[in-house]
């Protein structure tokens, strides 16, 4: 245990995942879904980790099993989550609850702004399982998801 | 690009996708899914399609994430989907933003006539991302909802 | 009654109802109604039946009351009904009721997509009764209606 | 005034209206709507009228409208009305409105049991303005209702 | 069983059941509960009973566990129920049940038009189980409940 | 065309069209409909009418289908409709779609500050597709209704 | 009468009435119901009473049926009423018609803040049919609500 | 109190209330708040009161609270109000309360329609305390509601 | 106390409470309430009892009002409660708070599956104050009930 | 700290807050507001304070945010604070967390029985921050609900 | 099909489903999933199956998809379904339709009392299609549930 | 106009409005509020946006009107808005109106994650307004909505 947590301090380890339909980002519909690829956006995120000196894992997934299996998992590797659970975000209690028991601080991100959207995205099923929420900054919501991320992991300790 | 409209021209494809349960059509509870066996009604849309000249390809599937895959994959591969989402019809948002972002157009069948079932089933999410609905006509809404996709197909062009 | 089937067997007749403000069809506001006229949509039937060999009678109007009229009476003329209760599809009961009182088969179609239009337009009272619906396609939703129907009609025998 | 109370006094005048669907009753279905004709039914308010020594006028409608004007103008020609509203029991606020206006009481009946149908038959827009309601006793309803009507005619004056 | 049924061919034996706060009517609020007592509705029951031929048992509660033990034992010694459920009309599930499993017929009536006073009133929760019901007729809608519970009875047999 | 506008300009028409039981105002109950009758409202309308200018065509009807065939056809003799939907307002999307359709612009009025009585008269179904509402100013409410409804027929040439 | 107000001007009689469960108070679960015990309460609200002149009779019980007999008939020896409804507040209409009719002035107390528990605390079916009400006070709303009741009979006069 | 009226019958007083936001009229978002400016339209109303030989007060505020302030004085220095509740329509009964408790008449106007926006724009808690309402008419709908108003204010002595 | 402890560890003693109609099985309409009496059903509970060696007093009531009574001096001479509250399941405020005070461990049983009922039996007001529920096994739920309460009294010591 | 305790031993401060709409009591409408004017009810207020030997500071205010003002800076001068909240006790929330964060008792008063007025008028947003509530008494509710407030601040030290 | 049947007879398969999150049991928030591990339980279902003479296959799955097709190809190897569908109890028609399809008895069990937790947790989407429900006994509501379930498959033969 | 931009070129000017309540932050209930003071978070703000090399100008106000003033005005001194309207984001459609009119981009904050407490704080009527929000990383809330705000300013030009 006390090895683990020394390998922890040494650097943050930030699972990154993207929800259902990410993966089209940039190709289909930019007024949509944005003119930026998912892939830029991955990279990103790493110029930021790398800045900030974590190391981020992402995977993107439209399936909400492998989400929750992720997530299960993610207490022994990684010291974070920041998710972008999309479609998911209003349907699944599956999420909410993988969430509230793996152990480790979420942060909840949106690409558009869910309150300016069709009226049954306005509310959040995953939400309450996170420390807190970031929306509408398009590929900026997963940079300050990420800050504030790594902020509450530190006051976490 | 004209290289892949010219080869489209000479044969439309169509992706039919049977969700969630429909393996079981026809092997129990005939009062509540029919007679008729799912693989004598993919026969019928095979025989329908030869005798329209288009081709279709034929996918069942019980998973929300596998089907949000094949509609985020299909736009390279078809120009048309033909989809009974069955149960997720009702409560999946993540096949509601697939259809809308996969760039070609869908049409949802359903079996039996949702309206004269219980009333969490008067709903759909994913019908706003078709072009249209057929049900109510068994086997015959997948024949007639062929029908209506190929001519809504014909009629972007 | 032996003969009455026999007469019903040499030729099967539909009635067609248009609901209200259908007779606008074409005239004004073609992003709304789309481009074509009843009267196009009305050959486009008949066109259709001569093709199936069956005989249609095709009526127009406002009145909830006078189509409720006209389905009370049509089982003794006709075999089936393929009914565009537009408006009245969210609001009128009696149509529901003269549907399911009238002793014949029904097809409910609509030419928009119910589902990307006003909430309230998304349930139907009507639907209940009839054997399916067809929507979203159009004059085509009359033509696919029509062949739902007379399949259906055939299946009854 | 004078003349016309001593009138009115010779003989009670009813209006009885049955609305829509009615004319249906014992052809069709008569597990929903009865085995007894509605010309039966009307024979039988007439036996009973007779017996009473009251004088009814009884006409059907399937037209909301007709139903209004019938109403509105009752005032003048009689002392009370008998109604069956049928479907639009459950979605008129015009008969609500000329029930209310009309001057004269009404009597609102149900053949069948209103409380062990669809759930959109459990509340009535019209029988808030009438004196009362009477439902579930198949034909017997008119016949209760009509003795209910007499009664309140004769406790107003 | 042949030996009960002839027994109950003789004569009619009817339950009254008035519920809670009854026992007041007359004596207080009249325009709220109607200027007759309670006794002389029941005198008024009695007098109809007799030219009718039947028998009457009445009691007040406002007990509905006791509502529930008369009507659950009634099946024994009556061949129908008629009921004023006054306020458990809209809140008892017990009632409902009690009704449903007597075995005996039973007639729903109220004193005032329920559907002119508070929303609350407008819902019956023990009407599903009645054969029918009848309000607003003041202390007739008594009597004319009795002549329809009687009839009910007789179109059993 | 441009002989109908030609003549459009030189004379403004309005079809004024009053809806269900409005025929019967100020016969009876002159604390919910007013003291004042309709042929009265009529000849302030025409007089108002004179004085402004512009050439009124005035029908009352109890029928939501009469009214919808009014407005259906109105576009081709009328530069704009003033309406009082009465009971109507709340429950017809027909004759929304009809307003919505029929190509000149309408104004809806009502006697009665619908605000302040049963909470159902709080909601309109036709304003959506009106210029706009006046209601409350008595039979003033088509006079101020028909000086806007010019109004906008002025701005919008 | 004359005797019976001179008798009751002598003095002031108040039925008090603790609803389903006061009888549980003290003993157990104090966070919940409170320390002190029902008797205590009881002898607190007889100290006050003695103090202000007047004279109080208590009742406790779990019987809603028997919470509506006894305020039946408390018009006839008590000038008003102190209530507790407890559970049967947020679901007794029963008890509601019965303070209503009673005839006397009635104030509902409780010993939480209703408004501070869940969500189906928050509404009260009999505080409608009182004067007033008092609550979260502990057993100081008896009192408070003892000292309300007398003013407002006072004022009666 | 007869020299206040004598002074009152001279000029007629109104106070004209421009609620939140209407201070940025014109300057921006011209699709949404109209072309025209705040100035503009006081002018528009100023000329009215001139034509009308009444005597107007104009002020505008965002404030909730001294809207109230300003109604609940009005009633010492005019004899009526029109106001544009703006965003407090829909949410404040302070105003409600406010307008009701005043003793002068009042009329809430509307610059866009309400009904054709979001759908909590269709509810107005203010305007039951109004005499009536105009909405939709642009600027035009102050002009009008000022000739309501007035007119009101007459029929009212 | 702890002569009462052991005394109780001798022998953990139960007590049965079966709510309102329960008396009426077996007796009547065997596809809703089962074919077993109620007597059967305790003589199986006390079977049961004997073989774990637990001591069981079993009641049957009518009256919301006597369950609360024996809930509430349950404490005092048992170690749990194993009730089947029927039809008050979904009314009783009162019993959920009984529950809550009682100071011992209740289950919650049902004959039938509630879940395949009419919508308000879905819902349960009394299960938020029971260790657990056991629904839908006929008898059987009683007999598992059982069994699941003895588990939650001996893991409670 | 010890000072101030000291300080506050010695005499007890209440902040008594009237909210919008109050200072116009008694002048109109005797009827909703009561014949009693402000000014009046505060010289009983400081009657009551002075009996009780605590000091009073009494406001009234049209401005929520005054409110807000007023009691977050109660902490520093008052031991308690007597409100009545008026029309925004059903729409602040910023009411409601001023309240709760003020870091002293409140207690809610109300001069008419919330329960048998409006609908949106029986929930209360404010109460769940306050120790208790009183209502329906008229100008009584601030003598009872200051002694309440007084006893809460007492059993708090 | 006889041979089938002899070989169920003398052994009876259970299909044991765990749902989502159910994986990380014991690991983590003891206070919320409880101490005991997954494997735990499944050695306590071994041992209970043992005891019984039955056969059990255990599965845990955080996939909708991968618990449909479990569900859909049962009915081949197994008489009966244990499943703990976990969070999507609340969300999956599809595992409803799954239930309901597969031809075999299910019971459906909870570790904590559903009816305790948020509200969303109070409605059961898959109950309606088990033959009943365990919850609230912890590890207990699977041997519960399993005994439950052989007895319903011993009824069924 | 130029002049203007070149202005706003050299340095960002942003407006920082902290709603009502927020005055007390840190002073009292420090689990609810955080243990950081308002004037703490403040200069937090001022060394960001000196570090970010842009200008800040920090208001607090508990008066909605005040806020709503403050919007309307800043589009002529400010680029972007900073706003946590605390309590008014739940209630106020003024708010909503000014940040859609003010014709500069907003970023709406909140210290606590909405999502985990009180259902009526899950909706926001302003954010739909805004660009983007951020929630729940107490004073860290402030910095990402800075810094996402100055990135949208960025973007804009």
């Amino acid at each position: 245990m006390a090895g683990k947590k020394a390998k922890s301090k040494s650097v943050t380890r930030i699972l990154v995942i993207h929800g259902p339909n990410l993966n089209l980002l940039g190709e289909r519909e930019p007024d949509v879904y944005g003119k930026i690829s998912l892939s830029r956006i991955n990279e990103m995120i790493r110029v930021e980790a790398k800045a900030t000196g974590i190391k981020v894992t992402i995977v993107q997934s439209n399936h909400e099993g492998k989400m929750v299996d992720l997530i299960g998992s993610a207490g022994k590797n990684f010291e974070g989550i920041l998710i972008n659970p999309a479609a998911y975000t209003h349907t699944s209690v599956a999420l909410r609850d993988a969430l509230k028991a793996c152990g480790i601080p979420a942060v909840e991100v949106h690409l558009s702004n869910i309150y300016s959207r069709e009226e049954f995205r306005h509310q959040s099923l995953t939400a309450a399982s996170c420390v807190g929420t970031v929306c509408g900054f398009r590929e900026g919501s997963y940079i300050l998801g990420l800050k504030g991320l790594v902020q509450a992991i530190k006051d976490r300790v």
